[in-house]
Formats: structure tokens, sequence, C-alpha cells
């Protein structure tokens, strides 16, 4: 029996070698050399081709490499085996950073300030100070929440919206829909991190851009199918938003004239919000949740195909 | 006897409410309505014209109002008396948030980012985790320690250069010549924070930018004196510099066709770093001085004519 390797980032060896460590004697494929279909037991991946999962019959868990599962789970022909998370502490921590970066860059309002130096200006703008700036964050999950918690810690104040009430360190949780417009009236900088379901596909729309008091801004890390570019649009026309800074979009990367790329209230990053990525870390996973469930364990992390995370 | 202020910012009476329930019964004039010259006992300014103070004779202490002292210090009829910071704890935690910011966006190399986007790239940069990022800083006064301390607590190895070794949790300290290029030698992202002094002008010079790194990035959130326009420009052309972030210029504003200005390597903020002025801390920082001298007491926050800070 096999284990599919489907490398995320780095050199195959980087990944080779603590595996090879954990799982002693464990015959290890890199795809796409997969071998004999039959052999593969276990698949640690981000995404294959639609319906290659399903061509290995002994197949008994999936690790997903993934941070979101929306990916994974759009495959239809995906096998009904049980699929893992080997994400953890180590990618939040390294989103948190990303969130940090985006929040402040908006608090210290540079992206107006790089407006104003194309134009050669040099003036102070108002400010709003950070005991007065409220940060509102979609989706508190193990992202959502950490980020969250240190962007309170930061001195802003921190509100959540998530699918039930989280209870995160001086964080103030909403749900439902009440409580998300409650949420929206009073945020000044979004930050959306939801995971990307059926739920939560296009969420971001016009009704709840609308919902934010003009002049807020957007930080978009969670996925380009949250939010429709003509929303946006329209929100930043509108006068609603100010600034968006988007690490998705709606296709990535966008096509060539798309007005983002040019649009100075608009900044764009290649989705790179997740840094750092610990190989190490996510080889232990991998191997933790092999040994689980040839031991006969529960397993950790497992995800919910209904929920879609 | 009377007390001559000159509002930093906001309104007079976000100045003069607090003042007068501090000292109950001062007669406080704003500048430039000095009235009697000989009624100025204490002045709480900026900058006056050079040789106004001088013509207070009654002048027992000035109350500085800025975070740097080289702009009073430079009026060459500097009445002899004590002059006292009114600066602290406050104005250092705001530029504490403006320093990690700016140091957040080189380590996500956001600006490169933004010059990807310009040309329509979308491709993730290699990158250099927090723990391999060496941060040094120049200067570890009160604002310096205060930044770097925090630096350091975000992950990043940090170091710090003074005119003496200090002693600043999870900070390197170096100082002298030779210690300043030993930590330049390492350093990833220069951060300047020095007072203005006659040994600091122009001290950011072609053989402190050219020990550093290749790719290395440079932070000035000094003083424009500290650094020579044409030095910054010959470490970008050498490749030394990958980028600059300047909230301060030889000349402010930088004058028009100034290479700065257009430059994508280069993101000039209009010396805002200090984002947020709490006045009823340094109105605090006042009443106290004044109670002080009144008093017999010893003064706190003394600046050192001949050191410059």
């Amino acid at each position: 029996m096999a284990l599919l390797l489907q490398p995320l980032i780095g050199d195959n060896e980087t990944w080779l070698k603590p595996l090879r460590q954990l799982l002693p004697g464990e015959d290890i494929r890199i795809w796409p050399n997969v071998g004999n279909a039959e052999d593969i037991e276990f698949a640690a991946v981000m995404r294959l081709p639609d319906g290659k999962l399903a061509e290995f019959p002994s197949l008994r868990m999936i690790c997903s490499l993934l941070a979101g599962q929306d990916i994974l789970l759009s495959d239809p022909g995906l096998p009904d085996v049980p699929i893992v998370r080997t994400d953890d502490q180590e990618g939040s921590e390294s989103m948190t950073t990303t969130v940090l970066v985006h929040v402040l860059r908006h608090y210290c309002q540079l992206p107006q300030y790089a407006a104003m130096q194309a134009r050669g200006g040099w003036e102070r703008l108002p400010h709003r100070w950070k005991k007065d700036t409220n940060v509102g964050f979609l989706g508190l999950g193990l992202f959502g929440a950490g980020a969250a918690r240190r962007i309170a810690h930061e001195g802003f104040n921190v509100m959540g919206w998530s699918r039930t009430t989280k209870n995160v360190e001086g964080v103030t949780s909403f749900s439902g829909p009440q409580g998300l417009m409650e949420m929206l009236r009073k945020t000044h900088i979004l930050v959306n991190l939801l995971p990307l379901t059926p739920e939560t596909r296009g969420m971001v729309n016009r009704e709840v851009l609308g919902a934010l008091p003009k002049g807020a801004s957007l930080i978009n890390l969670g996925r380009g199918a949250h939010l429709r570019a003509s929303d946006l649009y329209w929100a930043l026309d509108e006068g609603i938003l100010s600034h968006a800074t988007l690490d998705v979009f709606e296709v990535e990367p966008p096509p060539p004239g798309e007005r983002a790329w040019t649009d100075p209230r608009i900044t764009l990053t290649p989705h790179v919000a997740r840094l750092e990525y610990d190989i190490e870390s996510t080889v232990l996973h991998i191997a933790k949740a092999i040994n689980a469930i040839r031991g006969g364990q529960s397993l950790q992390g497992l995800v919910d195909r209904r929920r879609g995370y």
C-alpha cells in the first residue's frame, strides 16, 4: 500500500525527508507518478484533476494540504472517505501577520498617502484613533479567530461574525443575518476570512457592502468567489468603500484590462496571504493521521463535507 | 507672570481646557499674542522664530512640544534655561505602530507586490521567514527602544545601534563605529530613529548604506537631514537597497520633479510617523514641570543641549 503525495510548495525532498523519518518503510509516490492505482491507500493532496481520486479503489483517507476545503470539495467524483485538515497554528500565525499588516496599512491610510505621493501632495490627513476604529471580521474560524484576537490586542475595537456565536477573547461576536447587519453598520475596516461554502459564495454583496459606513475599507483574504468584482466597483463608485485590498479575485489572475489592476483604490496581491508554509508541521499532521487510522484511533481535524470546512 | 503656549495641533480650546484645570489662575497666552514680553515665565512651544525666546527676560523654562529637539536647539539665540521634554509613552506607542506597519510592509514585500500590480503580474515572490529576517535600528532612545522591543516581540531578529550600549529586552545592542558596521552587515531592514545632532547629521551615508547586504531596505522615520537624497539614489541604483520608505526628506516637501516622488522603489509619506498626538498627556507634562519648578523640585525629562536630545 502507498501514500500519494502532491507537494504544495518547495522541492520533493523537503517533504520526503521528514516523511521517511516519521513513516519508515512507507511507499511514498509523488504525483503524477501514481504507479498502480490500486496501491494508493492515502492521498495527501491540494487538488487532483476532477475524478482522479475516485480511481483509487483502496483509498482510506485524504489529507488536505490547503487551508480552504472548497477546492477539494468541488470535485464531483470525490470519494466518500474521511478528509483530514493538515493546517494548524502555524498557518494561523502566518495569516495573522498578513491581517495585521493590512489592517495597519488601512488604519495608517497608507493607500491614501500612496495616492498623495503619486499626485505630488504633502499634507497630514485627518486621523481616527485606534480606540475609535472598529474592525469587523467575517469568519471566526482558526484563521479568523487568531487574527481577530491579535487585532484586538493591538488596541482596535474588534467584532466578528460567524455561523454560530463564538467566544474569542477581546472580540464581540455576532451571528445570523441581523447580527451581520448590526456588525457591518459599525465597521470601519472589514476583513473577510470566511470559508467558501454554498452559503458564503457571493456573500460579500451589495447588501453587505452597502451596510458599511461611508469611507469604510475592505480586506479580502478569503476567496475571490465571496465577492463579485462588479459589487466591489459599485461600492467604490458609491463612496462606500475608500479602499479595498484583495489577495484573491473572482478569476485569478484577473484578466488583462480588468479595472482592479489599475484602480488606485484597489491593492492587489497574488494570493499570498499565507506567507509561510511549514512543511514539517504539515508532514507531522499527515503522519499522525495515517498512524491514527492504522491504529484504529479517532481522526483529528476532520472536514465536515456538509458545512464545507 | 504668564505661560506662553504655541499649540502643536488641534484648536486652542483643546489645550486650554485641561491646562486651566491643572493650572487654575494661570495667565495663559496663545502665540503670537504674547502681550508684555516681561510677563512670560514659561514657554511651551514647538519652535518660535529665531531669537524670539531671547526676548523674554523672565523666562525660567521651555517645554518642548516636539519629539526631536534639533529644531528648538537650532535657534542661535536660545536662552540658557532648562528645556523639558513633554513627550512620553503615548508618543512612543504611536511611533511603534508606524514602525510596525512599515517593517511588516517591507517583510511582506508589499512594495514589490505593488510594483507587480502596476505591471499586471501575478506570482508569489520568494520569501524570507520572520525568524531569518534581521531588523536593525539606528537609535535606541524612547522611540527606538519601544519600537525595537515590539518588533522583537513580533518574531524578528532585532538589533539596535546607539551612542552608548543599551539594554533593551530581546534586542542585540551595538555602539561605536565598529558596532555600527557589524550590525549593518547583518541588517535586512534598517529603521532610522536617531535624534538629529551634529554627530548624526548625514550619518546614513554611502558608507553606512554600502555596508548593508544587497537587497536590504530602509525605513527613515528620523529626520531628512540624516540621509542625503543623492546617497539614497546611489544605494538604489547600486542594488544595495530594494526599497526605501521615507517619512522625512532633505527638504520637506521634496521639490517638484524630485526623483523620490516617482521612483517606484520609494514610498513617501508627509512626515506623519507620529500618528496620534495626545494633547492631554502633553498638557499634563507641562503642568507637572511648572509645578516642579515652582515647588523647587527637580525637573523630569531635561534635554541635554550638548548631546542634542
